[in-house]
């Protein structure tokens, strides 16, 4: 079973979106499982306090070394230990299926200014990035994180959702998709989807994938470019 | 009021996370609406059915444009329609600030292999990527832009959480944080902050900021290098 310990002072947002669709029968059925684990619990005064005033001024609270560290050594083991935080390593579906692959992950989530910075080291903490905007928190983060993970599990998706999973992993953005009407407030399915001709569908569906992909994402069109087997090299003896 | 419109086919999944902190504060003081409207409301046979098989073949389903279309129809006024889809432009905390200013926004949550593409330019979507990764379906991910939008209305925010905003809109990451206590685990706070002396409190953030931009995300300092403005130049008269 794959475990996700959330580390958080809102333990109450989850499962929440988790608990429904594939991911919330995935977690009824074992596939995998969730425990979210309220900071607070780990302070030490009375009033539950887990943050405190930044080092040097500045607005805001920082979230505490000292109560962080208690909170993730409560739950430790050998999972990957993540920190949400826009600081981080952007998001990559390479992390998310590396991360699937492995026993769960143990996932910390920010609030206030931030957490003091000696604890990511001391603990050995993964920051994650799953984009570059400013969210109140890493709760919203790491249910993104725990849906693109879970979804991945072996037993999660059936064969009719695997697909855009292997589009995306190829590099590419997906192609266009049509179905039933077959005219829609008068524009028509391509003609080539309806030919019957498979090789032609394939073709077409993959030139529209590297077309949208040019022209909407240069950047990931360039990884893309760059990581096909090169061409045959003329070289001489 | 700023008002969210959500189309989905698991309007139970909403408020869910929204519902607490500071978004569930604005949401019950009245700071923005959340409406959760179900999709398969506007399908037109027995069993509700909102996809189909793909035309041209290939797995999974594809949710049709006429009954989006009648889902969208029925909410739609002068506020931005949103397709959460990994295909979409890369969210930003640009795009955010600007959808904050606004009157708010509908949310189309795609499901199964994807859309009708007829209905994209047939209700003038706008595609919204979240990030580089796979989800099961748009609901996370429009919590994700909800919870970044949310944050930046007027009233949600106390001046003490609105510096991080401040920070990442410069362009660059933010600086390490650090807060009581003075020793942790043996590791000090850098000398520098507890010194008093704000400007080179000042400079030694912005020098760490910096670091770390170019370090972690060498294409955010690119970004930042270009739009930073131009050193006096040196003309000749």
């Amino acid at each position: 079973m794959w475990r996700a310990s959330v580390l958080t002072i809102f333990p109450e947002m989850f499962p929440g979106p988790l608990g429904a669709s594939l991911a919330g029968k995935a977690l009824a059925n074992s596939i995998w499982s969730l425990e979210a684990n309220d900071i607070r619990a780990h302070a030490t005064d009375k009033h539950r306090s887990v943050d405190d005033t930044p080092a040097g001024g500045g607005p805001g609270m920082v979230m505490r070394a000292d109560v962080l560290a208690r909170a993730i050594d409560a739950v430790a083991d050998d999972r990957p230990r993540l920190l949400m935080s826009p600081r981080g390593r952007p998001l990559t579906q390479a992390r998310v299926a590396e991360l699937a692959a492995g026993p769960g992950a143990i996932f910390l989530c920010g609030r206030f200014e931030g957490i003091d910075e000696r604890l990511i080291a001391a603990r050995n903490l993964e920051e994650i990035s799953v984009g570059d905007y400013v969210l109140n928190g890493g709760e919203v983060a790491a249910m993104v994180l725990l849906e693109a993970c879970v979804r991945l599990l072996p037993g999660v998706m059936g064969k009719a959702e695997s697909g855009a999973e292997e589009s995306f992993s190829a590099g590419l953005l997906e192609y266009p998709q049509y179905t039933r009407p077959q005219v829609f407030e008068g524009q028509g399915i391509p003609e080539i989807l309806t030919s019957g001709d498979h090789a032609k569908i394939a073709a077409f569906r993959r030139s529209e994938a590297e077309r949208l992909t040019r022209e909407r994402r240069p950047d990931l069109w360039a990884a893309f470019e760059t990581q096909k087997p090169p061409t045959k090299a003329k070289t001489k003896g």
